[in-house]
């Protein structure tokens, strides 16, 4: 789908212009045009984007392929790639994928092109259409304003993940689970791929902040240099949350060791009591000591009163050893 | 809560000035204002704030939000976000959190903005109140007094949790217990946290002590140098204390492990010397060498002679054998 | 073999000329010669380099040692090392090889040489051969084409990778063997080894796309700019693949630990529920008890009722002994 | 304790100078003056440094603190923290602890504040007291001399532990012990905490070999390149030392853990041996194979024959059948 | 040893001359001199080398300690500082160790010193001595010479590696055994000692290939480049042994864990089928039944079918529902 807006200086707010008109408007500095492709083939958005005169390589970029975030500055325009990342909580699990938003950025235009609908963008264009201001502080600004919602969107993910580690935490003791694990590594994973992400982005934030580029007004850069402060900050806190993930991960780890090492010497226990114990019944069940046989003495009453004190005490002397060696 | 001090050299000190007049009184170069906001919610802050004409993004940024270190220089202004920890033993856990204060630092004013009382402020508006030089010397030689004393804070909890490290190396070798691990993995967590904040405030100190700062008087920088030293030496103990902790770590999994491999050999031992002379006992319990059956041989006087026999030496082969292996 | 194509605009191509023309051909500008050496021994191939008048050196490094992927610049030509993967399914397992194309870049020449049919190169000349204008455009251009087809064959094989992990990830928690680990350790093995030749081969593209050259066309560096971009992907892509790897590794761990534990807790709660009622099987089998014996109170009705009870109520009072700590 | 060394060219020299006279001494550009502190409180310490005019906040450093070395340039001074570490074998386990040699160098005279005796300065005050030419080369020799010194005093400290390290790997594949363990961690410790001085410590060699001080000579900073040299080798040998002992830590746990795997092996082959044997003795065993019972036919010859021939050939086929996994 | 070339144009070569010779020799700039000490003491070593004017800190440094590569720049001359590495393979072990080259480079002379014959010395030696137009390319040539020499020998070593883990690869899932761990930590060591002397080697001859000295000719430094590049593929070849030492590793740990995983699976699985058993076969031996006690319907006819069933099924049924955990 393409759709387009278009607002000059004194006029209403023009929409859905068809295609063949954007060369001739971007003609006018003083007008603003947006155009934006959403999920649209590239047969169509390449003969519009071409009208736009960009590169054939920016074109292809923008078209074919997925990037990490980036900038390339082609005089006059700007080819700028972000990232967004879509985070889910699916039951226990956590889904995350991440997919990319183009934008060509003129000294009176932009141009966005997205695979499907990004919420930044949405809420972009319904501030455009319902207060036509946003339009009039030029084209850098609304560059500015989609780079503001999508960088927003960062934050509840990064506490949904601060609120799963803390809950994770909790149950932590009381039964620690391999499903427990799986969260954790599914966490892990969901972090490092925003790290990724976030780092390359603020750099583009940077680039836009430090630089002197033709199509962004410098006394807007302070805006960039604010978003590139909200994307470090978000990159500490990503490190934060892999540190507890880390944290949490190790606890986990030593709990489940815990476990094992207390199960194994609840075992040896078991067997270092009743194993000597068993030999001792066993010796007297040989046949040898048959009533009817040749060693009657052994099965007489003062034996088994031996028989018996060693079945007491054995086991008995076994618990103060291993007490002394702290197993139990 | 809004409170103020004003000191004009020949004057006495005057104390919580009605917020209108900040604008007039910071006109005048010869004088020194501090104000400081302490959880003052941001609707009535932000009138104050404006006042000073600071820019919205940097009042949003002391109002809203929480940061890492930094410092930004505005031209006539600095605004710079300090972060103080807070850590407490809580019987045998810690609990640490870490907290903001924003400052904007003019020639002749200094504007405190935190969410709670700060030993270190508290003290600096103490000393300030009862002798008036610390203001005479200036609003930059204010944010010396607070940055000191906020720094000097850390040197009890490194203490603190030196001496805990001590004691756990202590208890180590006698009952290694989970309790133990849980710990290790607090101190680290609490020292993970410390290194955080300590490297981006070392950053700002080594800025305000370099770079050529319109508020600053280039004859304080030597103090501001000074801090940086104490933050170097700081960020060194703390690598000490994650050394002391990594090691303690290593130390405790391996006593747990000498234990688990202590526990494990006494399984074996008693398996090995018990399980075969049960399977010899039972032998001669099966109901063939019964007094009327037909094998009256195997029950005989020599039998159980040689029987006696293998039950005494063949654990005794066994020791000696473990004891080649060097196992007991 | 050696093979060579030339084209003289106006001209159609020549193809296969003889060695010793080479020198000659280059001496005009106007023509594009590119001469491929594909397994030829070094005896044959030194005098047609030296023909070319390269650098002792340089034919040294072409002729007898592999590299990794680098650029020298000699003036008036570029001696280029690249390196290209073979990356083969072999049932379970996976083999890769590196091997080495060296290129020679002069004004209106190119000179490849490599040990066996490299895609890339058969494509490249292939497409010369169908279409004289891709030598038209120099051979600066020519090269970009090679790199361009070199680069687009990693593709496939990091889908081949991305396949092999979610088909691993799948069967994981069924049925996890030996044989996944060794998968594991391949994939990474390979992955390791394909960003041994990215970040190099990156670095020559940078060169190319920076640099000032004799012998590239500054208006041809946005190609090579782009082939950059593609490298920086790739390895981009390569740090997500080994991230998924590991990711898959630690699970991987974590459920044949898990599997482990299970067995343990079975080994120990089996010998926990016998072990004592073994004991007392063998108390009463042992031969004080007979018939005929002096204490026949031992064996008496009631006698046996409590050993029954025994017998039911112990393992019941393990099994909620070993519930309450969540063991079963 | 606080002594000194005046020396004038052509006087011999004077030692233990009123401190009252120091100021007055130092105006002399022609002599040089030594100041020594051992362990001398800071109230006695402190005007006697204010007569030599240094900054408040270097003497503050000098007296109260540790710090890591660190070279300050205070222009006609230098206050320069040096490091030096004591290492005691004790036993089996290894003490050591690091303590500050603070020093002031002016153009003609140096003054040395520390705790406790310190050999390198013992060694370096003998010598001038034993040879007066040595204060005749300046005040910057002088401190070379101190720092030769210091630096010597490291390489017994690395070979008596290359040689502890070799005496542990020798005994570790005949009886390891957790002993071996705790001596291999305590190395460990001393390495990275000797690391951590002779960084910061060499940088002190660069600064003085490189940088332009008004208080070093030139033609003297190829001496403390020379310093910068040996701890270059130094950092180089304590590098080769933790890659021992991590070396000799693999080793160790690989040896514990094939122990471990031994005695797993062998509790398995015993189980696997003798428990199904004992099943087979329980069997006939129970009592429904009475003389007297119904079932005789169990208890007859071949019955034994069959039961006899089980109990050797068993255990027999199991050996195979575990030779055959390479287990035994 | 001290043995002497000597060469100027148009005579033929001389040798051994009187060490008093060499201060007048190297006047004449035509010339070019070759001293090479082997093995010989300090104190004949130490007149010779004064006689060239040497710094004592540079003749100190080659008479009396071990160093790392290095190069220092005396103006006129060159000390540099190699190292060659001995790796044999004893038996089943690899015994390395690193040894030093110090070499003076002057206009027209080299002077070498090293603690054994070294080959690569020998090598250049006899070439020089067949063939006199070595000399006459100049000091620096010979020292190029050596240099390659010396590199030239890492190659072999490299291979002997390479082939040692293809074989240790082999043999790893057949019989893994402690000493396969033992040969792998060895390589490791070998690596890591060759990868600290092959970085600051690559830095020696990135000097001489790029810095401006007065002893090295131009035209002659893209030799020095050559060996450079050497350099850069060995350490990317140690490297990749590294890699693949580090991968055996893996595998090994895995092979030898899948391996215990085994043998407490065949531990549980003899445990879970026989204990059940053995407490069964224990309960009907316990005197209560004895034929002549009270209890004889337990031992009846149909109460043995019963148990016998028991002893079969029970098996079967444990086999059952451990293979639907897949133990089995």
């Amino acid at each position: 789908m393409i759709r387009s807006l278009y607002f000059l200086p004194g006029n209403s707010i023009q929409k859905d212009l068809p295609p063949e008109k954007f060369p001739e408007l971007i003609q006018n500095p003083q007008g603003v045009l947006w155009v934006d492709f959403i999920s649209e083939p590239p047969e169509t958005s390449l003969p519009i984007l071409q009208g736009f005169k960009f590169h054939p390589l920016a074109i292809d970029d923008a078209l074919q392929e997925t990037h990490v975030p980036r900038l390339d500055d082609w005089g006059n325009y700007l080819y700028i790639v972000f990232n967004y990342m879509v985070v889910k909580k699916d039951g226990e699990g956590w889904e995350s994928y991440v997919d990319e938003l183009d934008i060509f950025l003129g000294q009176n235009y932009i141009v966005t092109h997205h695979d499907e609908r990004i919420t930044a963008i949405e809420e972009t264009w319904i501030s455009c259409d319902r207060d036509p201001r946003t339009l009039r502080e030029g084209a850098d600004h609304l560059l500015y304003k989609i780079a503001d919602f999508l960088i927003t969107e960062y934050m509840p993910i990064v506490e949904k993940i601060d609120d799963a580690i803390d809950q994770i935490e909790d149950q932590l003791f009381e039964r620690p689970s391999p499903r427990t694990l799986e969260q954790l590594f599914a966490l892990k994973r969901v972090l490092l791929a925003m790290r990724r992400i976030v780092l390359p982005q603020r750099e583009v934030m940077n680039k836009l902040a430090r630089d002197d580029f033709q199509v962004v007004d410098p006394k807007d850069r302070i805006f960039f240099r604010d978003l590139y402060d909200h994307l470090v900050r978000l990159h500490d806190l990503n490190e934060s949350l892999r540190d507890l993930v880390g944290g949490v991960l190790d606890t986990y780890l030593s709990v489940v060791n815990n476990r094992m090492n207390e199960i194994m010497k609840t075992l040896t226990v078991i067997t270092v009591l009743f194993m000597p114990l068993t030999f001792v019944t066993g010796f007297f069940g040989m046949n040898f000591f048959e009533p009817l046989g040749l060693m009657k003495g052994w099965t007489s009453n003062p034996a088994f009163d031996i028989v018996l004190a060693i079945t007491i005490l054995l086991p008995f002397g076994m618990y103060l050893w291993m007490r002394r060696r702290t197993w139990v």
